[in-house]
């Protein structure tokens, strides 16, 4: 047997154990009565310690160091040295974290997020805020263990974003800002209304989620590799290729939700469902950044989900779902409405336009936190403070403020600009795309999306994590991360719909 | 820490594991799309493979010999003595099967049941009796590890049911057997004809789902610790008292499936839900033998949930989901239908008088494949002998033959003859309760089942496995198990059904 059979084989029962986490946790979610929630708590805690120690165990890496020399000088771009590649730095990383930490962690995390859903029930924040703190401890232990350069940030950051740096999304941020206020501002003085009034009717949930599953489907969404399910919070979960499963959530009198959240998730799915087989069981075998996963959903969602030759073609179809509430509606008229600028309290309701400003917000309280600049008895001010500066509203209470996001139970700190950074990859893929092949924006006029599909499996799917997302970037458009196709994409799309 | 804290954190460990395994299992069943099989087998052999070594490593023995010491004369019932004394038994019996044995056999389970599912959608036997060949090398290979005294078959059926010994259910169900056929003839020859066609009509399968919620919960399952979903083969699966899960199956033209299997499963659920809260999270919150859940199971199904009283009080109800279909059935018509006695090749199927000569069929020819006096290639054609000589009726195909049951594909020889005793408890479990309470007869023939819920907790569900099957048969009815209780059972029910 190869040493890097030896090694697969290690990898391999690692994945296998984290994949059964991750089943427990969309089971939660999905499926998992009330009373089962202490009990899963444990459960993630014991799978989560045992796969730690397994993989961070010595003789893991001496099987990476074996294989490594015995591939000595393999081709880049293969799977071996890009499993080796990847592993090395990954194992060194996951090294640095205790098992007694992740156990820790893992039961914080449990019960964190326990006290969120008591403290939104009962829009309390002192119920959470004990808890935040705890969240923040351990964040702050995190990024001391895992270590960092210039900003304490960093280290969080890298665990979703691998090799990000702050200051850089700091300073591509501020440039977003600015462009994005501004033509906020642009639109909100056109002063224009825009009738989205038959969104906002009765659509019977079962009809929904036929159309869910068609739309889906539509944008190549394998079901015979995938599960549809309903969830408060859609998420999307990959097991493998062969299992990815999207979630989505139904509001009877309101269409949009499911609408797009189906494509949001769908769009995260066709990431993983479209990596090359070749890496299937491996921990190559999945989205290579947070951000890059997030890229792909928001282009499905908002560069295709909302774009005016999509509904061109679409709307027919939805209409045969719900003849008596879209009969007298057009496709213009469909577009704007699904377009419009309206500033909105909670993040994942939001526009286009506003949604990088929500994302920046928590961008910023988190690291005000973390640097201790902010106490956490002052997020709620600190939160309603920028949503008055940045959209011009404020929340009424906590629960549509500053607990709204799952992620602060999850020490997910680190986690949220990369929301903000699937935009801006989004944008700055499709114009490459675009540019590589103009028949896609043909090609989308009439609906269609073949080419597109096919363009981001060649250029991204299919990689996986064989390379970073700073090297895909590089290789699909020719240079770093920027904000400036972004705020091309928004001012044009806004100038259509606004008549700016 | 005392010792017996060390031990309890390290079978909290190997627990956890196999939940994990057990959501795994249920998600395969309920939820996976086509695509993941082969991965979802390889995760499934790894956590096995995984538990099984942490719980039998030398050093869980060690753990559990230290604990023993230090709780040296600790009372008989305790929880702690009771789950020492467990340990001590279930420690050794798996420390006779080797990781690599159980790593094997997991992935053949996986293969096997692939093969098995397209040999019944093509009804090609040939396509699974290779793989039976497998699983019989892999039963006997089993039974050798673990040892035997009389026959190599009880090394099989202890794993199921432990303490039990094939000489004595082979008598009980000769007895069985010999009075049951003789009852089935006497029915045969009233040429009785019961009309159950309104039972096979349009049922809406929502409404249906509608009203298994209702009747699950109607008979005591806590659907705050539970969820009911859908599954080809019903069945439950326990985490913790706290998350006991159930699935049923619904046919929109024949109203009984949904209805008793979901009180088949929810008679399962109810065991481990009133399990006595103290010993959640220890493996004795659970059934303490395949044969005693089985009794759990159909005394909700059948002597609770086919009798008259409950259906004098539950048909009213159960008109209101279904008027169209059930407002001329009177509860007298309604009884009689639910209780027609009718040879089926299936056994799920099969009413209560037949139900238990499909178990002995299995049970028979199990053995015989053991002992290698039948070989594979012969199992068509003794399955349907046996058809013919007990029910006189024979397959036309090997789907409603040999092909039915998914258990020779689980390594599950041994498996079968519990569902025959747990006919066999239910009703000698049922007299007892009614000699020790007769007020639960009087509330049976109203539809009550309060006081019968009662005497189930106290004398078996809180319990758990603190006891053996042997023990609280015991127990509760001051002798061991026969099977005279249910003939006596049967004998007065169907001559009330048909008038003998």
């Amino acid at each position: 047997m190869t040493k890097y059979q030896l090694l697969l084989d290690r990898i391999n029962e690692v994945q296998d154990l984290r994949k059964a986490i991750r089943i427990l946790t969309w089971d939660r979610e999905v499926n998992m009565p009330p009373g089962g929630e202490l009990d899963r708590t444990n459960q993630i805690t014991t799978l989560n310690r045992l796969s730690h120690s397994l993989y961070t165990s010595d003789e893991t890496g001496k099987l990476i160091e074996y294989a490594d020399k015995e591939l000595n000088g393999i081709d880049y771009a293969s799977t071996e040295a890009s499993l080796i590649r990847f592993l090395k730095q990954d194992y060194q990383q996951a090294r640095l974290l205790p098992d007694e930490y992740i156990a820790r962690s893992t039961l914080i995390n449990g019960r964190a997020t326990a006290a969120w859903k008591e403290a939104r029930q009962k829009d309390d924040y002192s119920i959470f805020s004990p808890w935040l703190k705890e969240v923040i401890e351990l964040a702050r232990e995190k990024s001391e263990y895992i270590g960092f350069q210039d900003d304490p940030y960093d280290a969080l950051l890298n665990v979703y974003e691998p090799g990000a740096k702050t200051s850089d999304i700091r300073a591509l941020f501020e440039a977003a800002k600015r462009d994005l206020i501004h033509l906020y501002r642009l639109v909100r003085e056109r002063k224009a209304t825009i009738d989205d009034r038959f969104l906002h009717q009765h659509y019977p949930v079962k009809l929904q989620k036929e159309y869910s599953r068609y739309i889906a489907s539509t944008i190549g969404y394998d079901f015979n590799r995938g599960h549809l399910a309903t969830a408060i919070h859609p998420f999307s979960t990959s097991l493998s290729r062969n299992d990815v499963r999207i979630t989505t959530r139904y509001n009877s009198e309101y269409l949009s939700p499911s609408i797009f959240a189906t494509l949001h998730e769908a769009g995260h799915a066709l990431y993983v469902q479209n990596v090359d087989p070749g890496l299937t069981r491996t921990p190559l075998a999945m989205e290579t950044s947070a951000g890059l996963d997030e890229s792909q959903s928001r282009l499905m969602e908002n560069i295709v989900g909302r774009s005016l030759g999509f509904w061109k073609a679409q709307l027919p179809k939805l209409r045969k779902y719900f003849p008596a509430q879209l009969s007298e509606v057009g496709f213009e008229q469909f577009y704007k409405a699904i377009n419009k600028v309206q500033p909105s309290l909670i993040r994942v309701e939001a526009d286009e336009l506003t949604y990088n400003m929500h994302v920046i917000l928590r961008f910023e309280i988190e690291q005000a936190l973390l640097n201790q600049s902010l106490a956490v008895q002052d997020v709620p001010q600190a939160w309603n403070e920028r949503m008055k500066k940045f959209l011009g509203i404020e929340p009424p209470d906590f629960r549509q403020g500053c607990l709204q996001d799952i992620h602060w139970t999850l020490v997910g700190f680190g986690y949220f600009p990369t929301y903000a950074l699937g935009n801006l990859y989004a944008a700055q893929f499709f114009e490459a795309a675009c540019s590589h092949d103009p028949v896609i924006l043909d090609e989308l006029e009439e609906g269609k999306i073949d080419r597109l599909l096919e363009w981001l499996r060649a250029n991204i799917h299919q990689h996986g994590r064989k390379f970073t997302a700073e090297e895909i970037v590089h290789q699909v458009t020719g240079g770093p991360l920027s904000h400036e196709a972004f705020v091309r994409y928004a001012t044009t799309k806004f100038a259509k719909v606004y008549g700016l």
